[in-house]
């Protein structure tokens, strides 16, 4: 029995790896289809690589800086990052770091052999010195945002050239041989980056702020109708029938999106003028958006806990201020639309559109309140509950706050 | 003017210099104050690297070593990183992909050499392969977050040994010097990281997830007195008296801790066990939770747009509802810290304390749906509006989603 299962097992051997290729594969298309640039850009590191590897193979290039080259290949492999600002960032981050370090380095060395026999532990104090220092240094926090890893070159050559057992002539022209290989190898880097295909962070990050809006702009042009549709189907159905609704679903990813903006507008600080942006484009700005539309996406989180608190029918309370609703909610959808457009096109929000979208939605809100201020008389001829109007209350409450916060964004776009 | 401007300049520079020096002071000591680990392993940094580069000093170590000793410092700034989990995940990964890169490597520069003159190709077309490959393989998310340092060490080694001009049996024997020394600065930065005052990912986890519950528990603690205190502040002081109650604003990191929490826990699963961690800790559990925590944030934020839009004075409602909402936010915080004490023991939560606590808010949610439902009578008599309660009734409605939610964290933790 024993011996069968395990036949069987390698039996299954092949077909499990088949199937695990094949998802691997699968997955491989995915991501490809899903953001091409991501092949072209293992492409575009395969050829930075190959391009430097010449070195090697053209002799004289070769005997020019002998083992010095590898310095090249490393550099690409380390530098080169996805968007062009990020191996901008590194590359230039790089270059600096190890032509202060070098010096600082070279200066340490003749200090030290200033002490003679005392030299190794002078050279060792410095190395400490310098590594906690700089290891510390990188906490804080505006450091770590741009020159993280600048820090990181710097510590690492300063402890290199000061601890090699160079002497110090020698040790220039390392210095010199590694520095023009780590050049080669940067620079190749960023003119493959900045010409071949570039990926702009900041692209990426315009184009994310403007897809987070409008994602809520969907959700809010769905929610009115979604909520209230008082169709007959029992809870589970309901939940799957949200499922599908994608529409009401991607409001998530915008409440995840703090981290990827920060990092992308970290990168796009480094980018030349592209496209339509200039060098200094106020990407600090997208950020702000960035704060206002994951707002906007809590209290849709807060939303969807609604959907399904419903009646079965209509109540004449629903039916009343169904209008209204559906009108706030559409009309501050349009709004986020227009916003979302002009920040699309770079061009000051033709203050009209958003803004009469806004005063739309402002009236609707007003409507709804004189809809509330006249039901008493319903709840007086015992028509309505107020336990039963309670979640839809609550709902027009939030999507009032909604609209105050698509205010606020209409303000920040316009800055 | 311009000169006496010019010369006030320069004059001015030693102030500044030392107004910039003090803020730097300043800063640090803050850095400290908050996390004196920080401090610890600045200097963890440095003792490792002056350890490792006892292998220069050393006359006999050199000589056996030569040239590759600085693969030891390099290793060392490298893979250093604050915690000891994400320590631990550089070193074996850098380790086992030079390992494995290596062979690779050795293995492509023999089938290459049965090419004879087209050498360079086949050497050039295989370090394209694999740098596009290596590089597109960072993409899968499963393979980003736990070996994306691994495939770039793979990347850069196999390309450093296939690119270099050595011969075969010199490669060997560079190839054995290079990972003596990189496992010998590995080692050193895995003993120091794990010894010498250990930083683990997993507690800070354990003590981030913790926080966050207590935090949320301490908005809920305070907000029943606050949003019923009908204080005769006008709307400014008001904004500013919130400002001072932090633990009304405690609740906007929770909000912004997914990042962070993501990132402990990938460093959390390649620590070994440690005090009363396990080492399969179920730390993706953690990550639930967290999960859960944000939403109920969300919900808190949605909480405060109506801190101010209570009337100056309680209306009767707002007299008759208090004692129930208040009950509700208070039994909820109490229950959440349970659930924190219960995280922070790892113990099974004494179902009997958090249950009560959910069972008591449950009750009060009862209470405020019974005084919803007699409200009737009062709006019947004309002394309350709708629209003047509409603001008081969402507060209770999210209070109740709030509950909801805590009630999903208390399902979360018991797992």
């Amino acid at each position: 029995m024993e011996k069968t299962n395990v036949i069987a097992h390698f039996m299954g051997f092949p077909g499990k790896l088949k199937d695990k290729v094949m998802e691997i594969i699968k997955k491989t298309m995915k991501i490809g289809k899903d953001d091409p640039r991501k092949i072209w850009h293992a492409a575009k590191v395969g050829l930075a690589l190959t391009l430097v590897s010449l070195f090697y193979y053209f002799r004289p290039l070769y005997d020019g800086f002998g083992q010095s080259a590898i310095w090249a290949v490393l550099t690409v492999v380390v530098v080169f990052e996805f968007t062009a600002g990020a191996t901008l960032s590194k590359c230039l981050n790089r270059g600096f770091a190890t032509l202060l370090a070098g010096a600082l380095g070279v200066g340490a060395k003749y200090f030290a052999d200033l002490f003679g026999k005392g030299e190794p532990i002078v050279l060792g104090f410095l190395v400490f010195t310098l590594g906690a220092v700089g290891t510390f240094t990188r906490f804080f926090p505006h450091m770590k945002r741009k020159y993280d890893y600048g820090i990181l070159i710097f510590v690492l050559t300063f402890s290199l050239v000061t601890v090699s057992g160079y002497r110090v002539d020698e040790i220039l022209e390392l210095a010199h041989q590694r520095l023009t290989t780590i050049l080669v190898g940067a620079a190749t880097c960023m003119i493959i980056s900045l010409v071949v295909c570039p990926v702009w962070a900041g692209e990426d990050l315009h184009k994310l702020v403007c897809g987070n809006l409008d994602k809520l702009a969907s959700f809010l042009e769905g929610f009115g109708s979604e909520y209230f549709s008082f169709s007959e189907m029992d809870e589970e159905s309901e939940k799957a029938s949200i499922k599908d609704k994608g529409f009401l679903q991607a409001y998530k990813t915008v409440l995840n999106s703090k981290a990827i903006e920060e990092s992308l507008a970290n990168f796009a600080w480094w980018e030349p003028g592209h496209g339509s942006f200039r060098l200094r484009h106020p990407w600090k700005q997208y950020l702000k958006i960035g704060v206002l539309a994951r707002e906007c996406a809590c209290h849709f989180q807060a939303l969807t806990s609604y959907f399904n608190s419903n009646p079965q029918a209509p109540t004449e309370f629903h039916k009343r201020i169904e209008e209204a609703c559906t009108r706030m909610s559409l009309e501050s959808s349009k709004a986020l639309k227009e916003l979302a457009s002009s920040i699309k096109t770079i061009t000051q929000p033709s203050s009209s559109a958003a803004e009469t979208h806004l005063q739309n939605s402002r009236i609707a809100i007003d409507d709804f309140k004189a809809i509330l201020a006249t039901t008493k008389t319903s709840l007086l001829s015992n028509k309505l509950d107020l336990l039963e109007i309670f979640p839809a209350i609550t709902v027009a409450s939030i999507l009032i706050d909604v609209i105050n916060c698509v205010d606020k964004i209409s303000a920040a776009v316009e800055e």
